[in-house]
């Protein structure tokens, strides 16, 4: 079966710098299957890369996993590998794979990126995608092993992004807007599981608190179970409570980007 | 021969949606060719959508095609699985694969998507993309048959979208705006055939009706065969009339969105 | 091994004419690798179609390199396949393969692509990128021979880009902007080895004058070597001179769009 080695960076389409990628991997890798996880990360957005490689890794398939977020890229940062569950990570050491790694099962073992035979010859001290990583990744698929890549990390050491903040306390809980999609769904850092451990169950009315706003939103399993230009919470195919407007757009509507503070509890 | 699947959604590229879509198909048939038909329809644009799918289809290998655009997904909607001259297409049916279907020689069979041993377990009633129709069409195809999937549709029951009207009457054709893409050329519902049928032919003038404003239009070959910043009718790349600005945008300087009407006459 | 056809157009991404290429290739060439090397080129920016090409060509594995961005297009423009380093590359002979031909090595041998036994029938004459330079990829991928495609064409006949200019006078170098990139980092036409002639080494101030304005910045291997908001020269992964903002956007903050004249010089 190929190797599958995946991709996600914030470096845009409008150049080559993602077919540079792919380009090095499969010259070095020419039977890899090359998988686009997203290339449209706002730019230095490490916690928005964060989120989307952790939320698809579930479907990938096993493989070797590039990220390359870094408003610091070019500087003193280090690189890394980490191992977890069947799966390498390769990217700098920024939390950027914290959670997808995480998601995987938490990482068994991890080691720094440093023997440069790995990379091109020279690497450009501002393109570590192109020179360090595609080219560690795609050697890796083809047999190299990760201990070869340089000194061991011990596992507490790795750089780990802070969760979204989620809280449950006095008969609600409180989060954040992890992100807005491009239907304009607002998904927060709260779990399913948490509503339902306060008692909500699908059909019931919900309260929102937005700051001093206070709304009821029916709680649904999905936003068709609403009239179109209706709001409704429900939970995402990410197992997150998302806030939609059924054929709408619930964070223009309610003013909501990521990052801003929201609070749930049962309607009694 | 690799078997080949293609993807047409409204996901967009700025999330990891499209690449769980990936993930799933390979994760059960790796050895399966993936096609990116287009993944920026305009959200919930049904129509685009199927414009876009009927107009590629006639290039693209026969294989398990399938789409996802639906204002009301996650509602109770029916998903369809349709086969048509050698290709499977799938989706949800509200009309979205009419005009592929059409433009692969009109349906020979049809089965709703109901089988859950098909789906991924369990699967979000938000994305219906990732977790029905991938691993759906992933094991379509290594092996699996269409009539597994659930009890056969009446071909006579599956939702059809209206074509884009286009009438032929008094020694002129009326249509309207299909598409304006990104160089702005705007594509309408009037085939070359119908031009030719009145009498129309390459390097004659062709009388344009747009409301109450009237041009005289040069008909040409290609929009080359005018000066940069001319107007020029020609017949487009998918046969169809197009109205176009030589390096220039005719959207733009006519007004011109989908849906506005248009009329067409010889010029004597 | 697979062959190898990449794909560089002006299409965008909004509509499936990207993908109907891919069909029409592995229509042919079930076996192929298709490499998209950018899609989102400005429409009919044949400079910046150029650029890029020939920056991401020394990445990408010897193949088929079809590049389609001509404002020309379905004119009398003649369309070539010009052979270079191992690689074969297509397109209109508009100067967009030039500077990539170029990055390869300089051209070897050129035929004009005029025979229709390779083509779609019949081409429509608006999308030669579906309908002529597709299949012709695909069928030398194939083992085809490009001497079938037409007669030859002589390499002094080629059309070439004039460069960006770059001329070293007086103790300093002048250039222009070439491109900026997502981040809004501005590369200039000006070689790192230029700089290097004038005696700049990593760790000076270097003279910049934009126009009248004058700044001296500080050169350095990355703009991770300048505090976050500064900023910085240096030399990018192309090994072009460029300016950027550590964490920032320099085109924005400066002013400075493509075309823009800059000069350098040593502080002395």
């Amino acid at each position: 079966m190929a190797p599958v080695i995946t991709l996600l960076t914030d470096y845009g389409l409008e150049d080559g710098y993602v077919a540079a990628c792919h380009g090095v991997i499969l010259r070095i890798a020419p039977d890899a299957r090359v998988i686009d996880v997203c290339h449209l990360v706002p730019a230095g957005d490490v916690r928005r890369g964060a989120a989307i490689l952790a939320q698809t890794i579930p479907y990938l398939p096993e493989g070797i996993h590039i990220a390359s977020v870094d408003p610091g890229a070019g500087g003193t940062r280090r690189s890394v590998a980490i191992e977890s569950g069947g799966r390498v990570f390769i990217g700098p050491d920024n939390g950027l794979l914290s959670w997808a790694v995480h998601a995987a099962g938490g990482p068994s073992a991890a080691y720094e990126i440093a023997n440069e035979a790995f990379f091109l010859d020279p690497p450009s001290p501002t393109f570590p995608g192109r020179d360090v990583f595609s080219p560690v990744a795609a050697r890796l698929s083809t047999g190299r092993q990760t201990a070869e890549l340089g000194p061991a990390v011990p596992l507490t050491r790795l750089v780990s992004l802070p969760s979204p903040t989620s809280q449950l306390r006095e008969g609600s809980v409180e989060g954040e807007v992890v992100s807005v999609d491009r239907y304009g769904n607002t998904q927060l850092s709260i779990a399913a599981g948490d509503l339902r451990s306060l008692g909500v169950r699908v059909g019931d009315t919900l309260g929102v608190w937005l700051g001093r706003r206070q709304l009821a939103l029916p709680f649904r399993e999905t936003y068709a179970a609403v009239a179109p230009g209706e709001l409704v919470a429900f939970a995402d195919s990410a197992g997150l409570i998302a806030i939609a407007v059924n054929c709408g757009d619930a964070a223009q509507r309610l003013g909501l980007p990521p990052g801003a503070r929201v609070r749930l509890a049962p309607v009694s």
